[in-house]
């Protein structure tokens, strides 16, 4: 083991470093954050008092440069990559240091909420603005970043990660134009991507805050959740083949129902999936009998297996438990299953100082935590190829997102953001 | 008892009285309503080989007419009632007696087969074909008749039970036209339907021959179906409501999944039907997840009910029993369960004795029988509120109907009318 290595190892073991008595009193505006995530919420806003803001939409761009005065307010060097992400970059002292990295995006699923990434931008910004406006400068470079097309693929994020393929460009969004004709709309250049692509070392770090998207820290009355890791998420379309027949005339001892073999099989997946002991989740949300009429055994189902948990291996495990079920239901029923893998994306840890880092900066603003996974996608599992990540999530009221009902209390922001900003001057003192 | 009563039940007791001779000796003549068949093919024939000719199409209108030229020929006084039911008579020796009624339907179902009610409308044809060239005068008046749109709702037969009302007449079909622009397109007249409806006792009894439309019959290799009587088929939507949330960050523990308890629904629907003994059948047949998207766990299902059997009372306590499993599912996912009727139909038993004459012609003809329901609705359910019924299946290859590769065989065929024929000349001399 060199220096360095027993160093790290130093810092994994003990309490990290107690800053100094200035520091550790820092605090943001919380009215400010507030204020800032307001104004954002027009850029897109709906009768219903939610938020549709599609990436690459006008009020997409609307907001994006809404964001960029932001960023210069809070005396960042403002670009936007080839990528079309926007970036704030602030030096920092130590100059041979890799920058550290705080974001998250602004865009929107359609009629959505106003704090899914919201939050974590506005946030973020503002832990800027705060170290800008009390003469703090870290030892790292500190870059700010604003990812674009979270919500269609973690599209801006993964550029940093992996160039972009062709078929990745060809993709056609929810504002109808193709990845690549909306990189170029939001002021990004697709045939510069190389340019953006980080090898990994590039970052030191990568700190994330977002909205819970689930109910356990509003259920439980937690204000800081602190994030285990992003869950990998895998997705299967499932057909199953029967046989159609008369269901007048069709003995029931005689019929091969597609729709009967689904049945059992959606019970089976619940089955499995909770019989393991775990927060793993398993899902079954789509589902068509043909040819579907009141009169007629169904001989074709289509439907789907979604599953997701921090355990690749575990994943696997439940997917093969689940074959086993359907190869008894086969027999059962006389249908045939086939499964088609459609997506699939690694679990991405978080790494454990961060995670100590956020429990202890939160604690020390006197607030509770709890350690969750992160059962919905974010910029975070992509940054995580580059560089160490973590996430702090602040509750969801009543675990409700991707809906205009979204909601986050101003002091449960204003909580998110403090505590992103101690965890970023904790992380700034080690030495990664 | 009087008199009549008393000989009414020596009938019932004893064999069916032994026919002349001559009378016994009487066949079809199988080549040639085998060859009506084929040619009735022709109107409406598609490439797959099977038949496309709804009510009230330039085919149905077509095939209509070469239906009334083989009456003509068969020596019947052919007339097209109010309705547009095609019917041909032939008085009987006995002006008191009420008339014997025989037939079916020739339309099909979109993209059906060249069997279903095509077999017993050339079937009966053949039968008063028959009896004319031999000079055999029945008793009761003949009545030869062919209902229009059988397939549509046994609209033809069920304006002979009831008179068709104006919600029945604004029906639109898959002719696109009502029902009452199809009876006048066909010939009817919708401004006569009173005249065409009969009081019970207005006919002496019915008698139908069908294809199975089920395997049954061709599995066991059985030559004739005696038909213990129609089920009643009753029919509803069913809608499950939960709550729709992230697939990702709801624990599993947390749902109030539509599907899942869709699923643990159509299980218990079929374990209820099979574990109660006999031949009732259930099916769900048509179901829909809403959002429907693979990563949110669906908030709302919507799906039907269909339970069929001779006795109404055991569809009454299959349904009930259902409900109680419903409750149980409803408490165990959290959700809400609907149920709206949309169809309900009596069942339709057959006569004892014309079920006796149709199995003692059979088995004099040297077939072998079976004694089974009809899962199928048939224009003989209808004309059963008006006197008593009989029906007699042929078997289907492979149980296959409502599709090009509906099949039945030539001799099958052939073997179906002798016993339309001899059923009748049993059922002539019966008092009734």
């Amino acid at each position: 083991m060199n220096r360095r290595e027993f160093n790290l190892h130093l810092l994994a073991a003990v309490p990290a470093i107690a800053l100094p008595a200035q520091q550790s009193q820092l605090r943001v505006k919380g009215q400010r954050v507030n204020q800032h995530l307001t104004e954002l919420a027009q850029f897109g806003k709906t009768p219903e008092g939610g938020t549709h803001r599609v990436a690459y939409s006008d009020a997409d761009l609307q907001a994006r440069e809404y964001t960029m005065k932001l960023m210069r307010e809070a005396k960042l060097e403002v670009s936007i990559d080839a990528a079309g992400n926007l970036v704030g970059r602030r030096v920092g002292s130590d100059a041979s240091r890799k920058p550290l990295m705080i974001g998250s995006h602004i865009d929107s699923v359609p009629a959505g909420g106003s704090y899914d990434g919201q939050v974590g931008s506005m946030g973020a910004i503002e832990v800027a603005q705060t170290l800008a406006e009390n003469n703090v400068r870290l030892r790292h470079p500190l870059e700010v970043v604003v990812f674009q097309n979270e919500e269609g693929g973690t599209i801006g994020s993964a550029a940093l990660a992996r160039p972009l393929t062709e078929k990745d460009l060809s993709i056609v969004t929810n504002s109808k134009k193709t990845i690549r004709e909306g990189i170029r709309f939001i002021g990004g250049d697709p045939d510069k991507l190389a340019s953006v692509v980080r090898k990994k070392g590039d970052l030191a770090g990568y700190v994330e805050l977002h909205i819970e998207q689930g109910g356990l820290l509003h259920q439980e009355k937690i204000n800081i959740g602190v994030v285990e890791g992003i869950v990998g998420v895998n997705w299967w379309e499932v057909t199953i083949d029967g046989f159609a027949n008369h269901a007048g005339t069709t003995p029931m001892n005689q019929r091969k129902d597609a729709l009967l073999a689904a049945a059992k099989y959606i019970e089976a997946v619940n089955r499995v999936v909770t019989s393991v002991p775990g927060r793993q989740v398993g899902t079954v949300g789509k589902i068509q009998a043909f040819p579907g009429a009141f009169n007629i055994v169904p001989g074709k189902v289509a439907t789907s297996l979604g599953l997701r948990d921090l355990d690749a291996a575990k994943v696997e495990m439940l997917y093969e438990k689940i074959q086993a079920e359907v190869r008894q239901i086969e027999a059962s029923t006389g249908t045939k299953f086939a499964f088609q893998k459609v997506t699939s994306s690694l679990p991405a840890p978080t790494d454990a100082r961060f995670r100590r880092a956020i429990d202890e900066a939160a604690k020390q603003l006197g607030f509770t935590t709890k350690l969750l996974p992160s059962g919905a996608g974010h910029d975070a599992q992509e940054i995580a190829h580059i560089c160490p990540i973590g996430m702090i999530f602040i509750p969801s009221r009543d675990g409700i997102s991707h809906s205009p009902r979204e909601f986050s209390t101003p002091e449960d922001i204003t909580n998110g953001a403090n505590v992103l900003l101690h965890t970023l001057l904790k992380i700034d003192a080690m030495n990664l």
